[in-house]
């Protein structure tokens, strides 16, 4: 039987328009009754998710749990969360419900592991995604090297994320910023860049650049198409 | 006190998604908690509402209930439909709730008298819309004046909706048919084109042309986020 898919969303919102696109982008359909039924909250609502895992933020949970519930009533068959960061509280969310959360990162090693066999990824994400080690983790799982932005880089990137795209400035905002944290890290030897937080994929897109990027938003999509039991279209 | 939006999705998918990402972008919001809660039931297995209305197929009102008790029972404050098709079967669906619907044509008519004083709206939408006399009636309330294509004019379309955007195929398969449609209607003195089918504004963004257009589902989107009590971001 077809299954239905949840997203639990806001974070950010635009993020989460972006993973609701591509589901349906590569969805293999040729009508409207071909997709998948999914249901969004997109609930603004919820802490920055580093704020509280480095420096005392409110606790996203409860908010997090509203949401939770309220996919839940709607009928989704599966969780997913289109915020890298959003998962370092999957241990604390799984246990309250019986539905599959799919991970982002998981999903996204795996993809790496089999497209970029033997390169080296340089993990592109929020101060604390790579505190969490969520990355890292998922990548040695699946033997993929990798390497991480020094300090000056991680503070070009937060720049990029939270002063560019979740503020909607357009990409000459945070273009130098952006081509400091690639160039610093292509010098030192990275091969592929894993876009490790949903605001870095409209990023790139924004930019127009032609990067070797692996985007964990698309990767998520094609494993919640999966498991919802339909086809991936092959591009 | 600020409010919620509901969108009763699925007609199509991608129109779905094209009305949430319009509603976040168009919100005037320097960060994720800014922006307004949404809720989204992308509900592909509500019948075709051109084929309902036209020849005989399955009423959608069924379905399209089941979506508006879900987007109820998460809370939302009013609802839209990205699809204009849909619009027909308001008088059947309005008094079953008592959440506002926000029109999409009343909305389109509106910005188009103001932005467009004086000129002539070409009607571009399905069979089923312009049958109704969904956008003429808005249209003349606001006393914008109008045309609509011929019968050749309006097969082509039909061809751009359903086996170009919802088919997903790319620009290169519907262009000839969209030029015919748009140098047809220019020719017969239409001064802007009026998206009257959420495929559209998709269309005309894939094909990458400049044209005076108005896009229904920009014009929901700020109606929606003024309506919940936001700014719509000066562009």
């Amino acid at each position: 039987m077809k299954k239905s898919i949840g997203i639990l969303g806001g974070m950010g919102p635009l993020a989460t328009a972006d993973l609701f696109r591509k589901i349906i982008l590569f969805t293999d359909a040729d009508r409207d009754h071909d997709h998948i039924r999914i249901y969004v909250d997109n609930n603004p609502a919820i802490p920055d998710r580093t704020a509280a895992l480095l420096s005392g933020g409110d606790d996203p949970l409860p908010a997090m749990t509203d949401s939770l519930r309220k996919l839940e009533a709607c009928g989704a068959s599966c969780i997913l969360m289109p915020c890298n960061t959003a998962h370092c509280f999957l241990p604390r969310l799984q246990p309250l419900t019986e539905l599959p959360f799919l991970s982002m990162p998981e999903a996204a090693a795996k993809a790496c592991a089999v497209r970029f066999s033997g390169k080296t990824a340089a993990i592109l994400a929020t101060k604390g995604t790579i505190s969490s080690g969520l990355y890292q983790d998922a990548l040695e799982k699946e033997q993929v090297p990798f390497l991480l932005p020094d300090d000056s880089q991680q503070d070009a990137l937060m720049r990029v994320i939270y002063e560019g795209v979740k503020a909607g400035r357009p990409p000459e905002c945070y273009q130098n910023d952006m081509a400091a944290v690639v160039n610093g890290l292509a010098a030192r030897g990275a091969d592929i860049f894993l876009l490790g937080c949903t605001e870095l994929p409209l990023a790139v897109s924004a930019l127009g650049w032609q990067l070797p990027v692996l985007d964990p938003t698309e990767e998520l999509a094609k494993a919640a198409i999966r498991f919802a039991g339909f086809s991936v279209r092959k591009s």
